[in-house]
């Protein structure tokens, strides 16, 4: 295929994995981040030392602060920005998106997460903003520090549309980024978005000392709850077993570059989680995730015992010792209803 | 409910564990080693020193190398032996098993695997060893050594009748051993034979040097394969989601408990099956699994690339690297075929 004009939409180590992925495979990128500073540091390192550092991108890509420059007479947009920015950060792009039905810029989501007040995955609150825009997801298992190094990962980008997949499958795809494409948008963001609560969880069952059959249990009820949650908002069983669900959800528990389980296993020893976030240094989005789960698991009348303990963790004081054993006395149950004896 | 009567036939680490559950849960526990000296053993330590160090059962429990004493006036008998020896160990049973419609003894099954030249799984080899008995299965992600130190733990029994199935739920359960329940006999076992092949694939790529990214994309497409194949024969798809399936997959794929991951470390760093079997020192089931995978692959006709794969590294001479290279240079998938546009 052709080189792509692409516009990297957030400068992370999401954002600049990603750019240095697009890049490498050929297209023209432009890196956008909202602040003048951060562009002129990426540029004279090319990439983010702080965020990733040894990861350098090509000489040919370019860094601005202006939206317009990031947007217009882009094929696509790469939107990878944290998830309580999102909407302003569209709101900025809105202006400069082309929408005609000749040349629809695309925008691929790369954030994950559920807007707190409106309980909208996030490319709901981009088409919000920017009706009838041409949005599809890409998610999965996929540490930044491993994409930069050009460690195998697959992943998966969901559209509305089959042909739109194919496109972006070509344009993200090379020897060691391998991409699967779905119909199933909604339920791949979901998964996603949700995925950072059941990872606390599993950091505060290693903290508190649990083992890995313990761990085990919580991943596998930990998706299978996402997933009633996920299909009864509209999404696919499927999804919920694959990359963006259970991948993601098993890198994230297993690994120490998550936050989210680093910032549960202090909470386990027994920190409350703002000590465990001025640890960590970083937001912890399942903090907040936590949050909004257990709001939709109301709406939407869904069991989701793992997200309550997890909230009853964080916001009731309950102690984890308290939550993760109530979970294991909970009543004789079938594992999946679905299923007919 | 009344203390049962119960044999537990076979005394490796799995067996030990499982007697020290079911006699700490009150049940009366005769516990069955086809070698007298190894019973001696067994008799004087009150466990197995060699393979579940620390372990020590009641005062209480009986141990016998007579099937005869381990079999009869049990309410139940769980199978545990290596699956090389189910066969034969059945053969022994048989003699003394009641099958009347008043009083049927209940047959646990706990042996993982696929028989060589039948292509059984191992309910279906004791069914047809006992035609007509009363066999149901447990598994999912239980490390012995964890479960042996009364570590929080949840598996999943399946059972042809529900009856059966909440029997032996209320048999099992206690406060750290969680027991969920499913008629999916078939995608229990199917599962937990097969899970081991996969086991090796990620020990091959964790040894050969790849990252969490594509051991979690192994993880995940591997129970995408398992998943295929056990719905041609007959499994459930949301089996393979659950504890027996992702659980039991994630806990072995993660762990240095696993021989089978630990074997596949030492083959992705260029050693033969042999030579890591011999540094393992135990019998790898992985090795033995893979073939039998392959050729269910064939009959059922189920496109199954990492078991092929892995057969490649292990009987074909394959290096990992190129084998694992190989997965990533697929034709571009779509993610799962059962979802429409």
């Amino acid at each position: 295929m052709d080189n792509q004009q692409i516009g990297v939409i957030g400068a992370g180590s999401w954002g600049i994995a990603l750019a240095y992925l697009l890049s490498n495979n050929g297209h023209n990128v432009t890196v956008w981040s909202r602040s003048e500073t951060t562009v002129e540091k990426l540029r004279s390192y090319h990439g983010n030392e702080d965020k990733l550092p040894g990861v350098k991108l090509p000489e040919s890509v370019v860094y601005t602060s202006d939206m317009k420059i990031a947007v217009e007479d882009k094929d696509i947009l790469v939107l990878v920005v944290p998830s309580a920015h999102l909407r302003e950060t569209v709101k900025l792009m809105k202006t400069y998106i082309i929408g005609n039905e000749e040349h629809k810029q695309i925008i691929v989501n790369c954030t994950k997460g559920i807007e707190d007040d409106t309980l909208m995955v996030m490319s709901d609150v981009i088409l919000d903003e920017i009706p009838g825009c041409n949005v599809c997801v890409l998610s999965g298992p996929s540490h930044a520090e491993e994409v930069g190094k050009g460690m195998p990962t697959s992943i998966v980008v969901g559209a509305f549309e089959k042909d739109i997949a194919r496109y972006i499958q070509n344009v993200f795809m090379n020897s060691v980024f391998r991409v699967y494409i779905s119909p199933d948008m909604l339920g791949i963001e979901i998964g996603a978005a949700l995925k950072n609560v059941i990872a606390l969880a599993a950091g505060m069952a290693d903290g508190y000392g649990l083992g890995d059959n313990a761990k085990a249990a919580l991943i596998t009820r930990g998706i299978a709850e996402i997933g009633r949650l996920g299909m009864a908002m509209g999404g696919k069983f499927e999804t919920f077993s694959g990359l963006s669900g259970i991948g993601d959800l098993v890198v994230t528990c297993a690994s120490m570059h998550s936050r989210n389980r680093r910032a549960g296993i202090l909470i386990g020893q027994g920190k409350t989680y703002q000590e465990a976030m001025d640890e960590v240094h970083m937001v912890v989005e399942g903090v907040y995730t936590a949050k909004a789960a257990l709001k939709l698991a109301q709406k939407y009348e869904v069991e989701m015992p793992i997200v309550q303990a997890v909230n009853d963790i964080l916001f009731n004081s309950k102690a984890p010792g308290d939550a993760l054993n109530d979970l294991m006395l909970r009543d004789k149950k079938i594992e999946n209803n679905s299923l007919d004896w």
